[in-house]
């Protein structure tokens, strides 16, 4: 076996244009012979991320067929589903199927181990053998095919305890709820925009523990229903029903509900667009504004604070955060009504 | 006289779409009869955002007779300055003409009071009726015109000690000194990519200032004048002669000058789109990384920093923070070889 050794970035898969690392690039290689370093996996499931599949599914106008198309279409253009409208991704499960040698004793897997990517979906070498189920409400696609993980890419191995598609759900955003107990300090106001979301509930949850009894956490929706469950689920101290990307009417909302004092954080969890500015006002001056939708644009949450006179800390989500796996999965055994609700939406 | 009263904000300005801010629409009203709650200002220069200009002066292929033509455009399109490419503004000085009744009394300022704008170009109502001389290397352009101030409107009286080409120059980026003043630590490692521009310059010389004599500052820039100057200015530890959009290059020079360490805090001020992963490579671990720059892509930077397992805080540059126009104007006044670089370059 004479295998060629690759970039611990997988530079070495890019085709166009040359000299990017593989999220930037236009087009990677996706042939499953692999490189010295790198892991071969069979993929039995995608995780589409939420601004993209949203986006996807609006393309196709809610047509699974449709859906299926589009979602090759990618794969066959760029090498991996790398959605070119929203530049966003997502994730994949699947089975350890090959380890280059020049990993072995350097990670902690071995063939046949169960494990979900941790790495965007944005920079994978994947190719699409079959798309055997679409599920449309869980942001999730049935597959056979195959997937490469590069020497810095992350992953985690599956839990016996958990099921692997809740597992992947959870897996997906785990670094919200993670930034979420870094931000959130006892006694704080938190407004979570999108509080009833996949993301934004896991926040709603993590807010709550962290803000205490003297805190206050705002979950805000424009879906009556989202607006019952947060309630209904008891993390929420107001539910506030306004769509986001109305700041005016968002900005008077939670003013109401705080006394003119607006929130110390905003968790900003929508995966639609021009939810910027309503962050923005909703947020008393000095406070912090965290950006996990995909759906942001840097102009308008720069330009937009400047341009109101708010002096407030935005923060890029950062999908990764050391050990938001684990902390998200023990999110699932630490709360039953939590599980409960994700097993329900999710498996 | 029977003037209406208008929005805080300046929503009453909107005209398409409706019911949106100012910023976030594609057409503003920029007939110049005030609101009660606005002032009226007859300008006499633009100052536009670097990465706004750099995108004009590229179409017009250099050309200032173009660059006039694209500037006229834009404003007789929109109502305002407000680039479509790079979504970006800039800001304006003139003087008071004329100041609504509801704000007498509510802000220091009289009419003939020469003032800086210090919100964004992209909100703001403008009218120009000559372009009398545009500076390409300034990203000035001096026109016979008005503007409208609302009411939230940040503004700047224009000092008596500094000239007000500077001063404007000074105030456009006046938020990126600010913020490396908060974010610094003494013995901090800090990159400054594009140390060698306008906001780089002022933020390289904060940062020797916050990091002290155990710290470090690197300086980035791809030209060699640029380097030359970060050293004879004597703020930089080291100045890095590199590309910040080939992301492993500038990586591999980081950690060569930081014995593999990184940089605690990277600034990036650089006005070229593709430098977010050069930004999260040359962060350590737990480094935070503040992006100035409106060339920034939101999902490039978060999924950029998932994709190779950087647990690194973003923050969006937000160009105001409280006291920053006096604060930047300050840095003339303390620094001489500062004020003496930048009148060299601004006047």
């Amino acid at each position: 076996m004479n295998m060629k050794h690759g970039s611990p970035y997988g530079t070495h898969r890019v085709l166009e244009p040359l000299g990017v690392l593989p999220q930037g690039a236009w087009k990677i290689d996706n042939s499953m012979e692999i490189y010295d370093n790198e892991i071969l996996i069979d993929v039995s499931a995608l995780n589409i991320d939420s601004a993209s599949f949203t986006q996807i599914k609006s393309e196709a106008h809610g047509d699974e067929a449709k859906v299926a198309e589009i979602v090759r279409g990618i794969v066959a253009q760029r090498g991996k589903q790398h959605n070119p409208v929203t530049g966003s991704g997502g994730m994949l499960i699947g089975t350890v199927a090959q380890i280059g040698p020049a990993l072995v004793g350097k990670c902690d897997l071995k063939v046949g181990d169960k494990i979900a990517t941790l790495v965007s979906l944005s920079l994978t070498p994947l190719r699409i053998d079959e798309i055997s189920k679409i599920h449309l409400q869980k942001d999730q696609i049935e597959i056979n095919g195959q997937a490469i993980l590069f020497e810095t890419g992350l992953y985690a191995k599956l839990p016996d305890d958990i099921d692997e598609k809740l597992a992947l759900a959870i897996l997906d955003v785990a670094g919200a709820p993670a930034q979420t107990a870094r931000l959130v300090q006892p006694g704080d106001t938190v407004v979570v925009i999108g509080g009833g979301g996949k993301s934004g509930t896991l926040c709603m949850y993590e807010a709550k523990k962290r803000a205490g009894a003297d805190g206050c956490v705002i979950g805000v929706s424009p879906f009556e229903k989202d607006c019952r469950r947060m309630k209904d689920l008891g993390w929420a101290d107001h539910a506030l029903q306004v769509d986001a990307t109305n700041a005016l009417a968002l900005m008077e909302a939670v003013a109401e509900v705080t006394d003119g004092k607006m929130a110390d954080v905003v968790i900003n969890c929508v995966n639609i667009p021009n939810t910027e500015m309503g962050s923005i006002l909703a947020t008393r001056q000095q406070g912090k504004i965290y950006f996990f939708s995909m759906a942001t644009s840097f102009t308008a949450a720069a330009l937009g604070a400047e341009g109101v006179g708010k002096d407030v800390e935005m923060i890029v989500g950062n999908g990764y955060a050391t050990g938001h796996a684990e902390f998200a999965l023990g999110l699932l055994r630490e709360s039953a009504s939590l599980r409960k609700l994700f097993e329900q939406l999710y498996v």
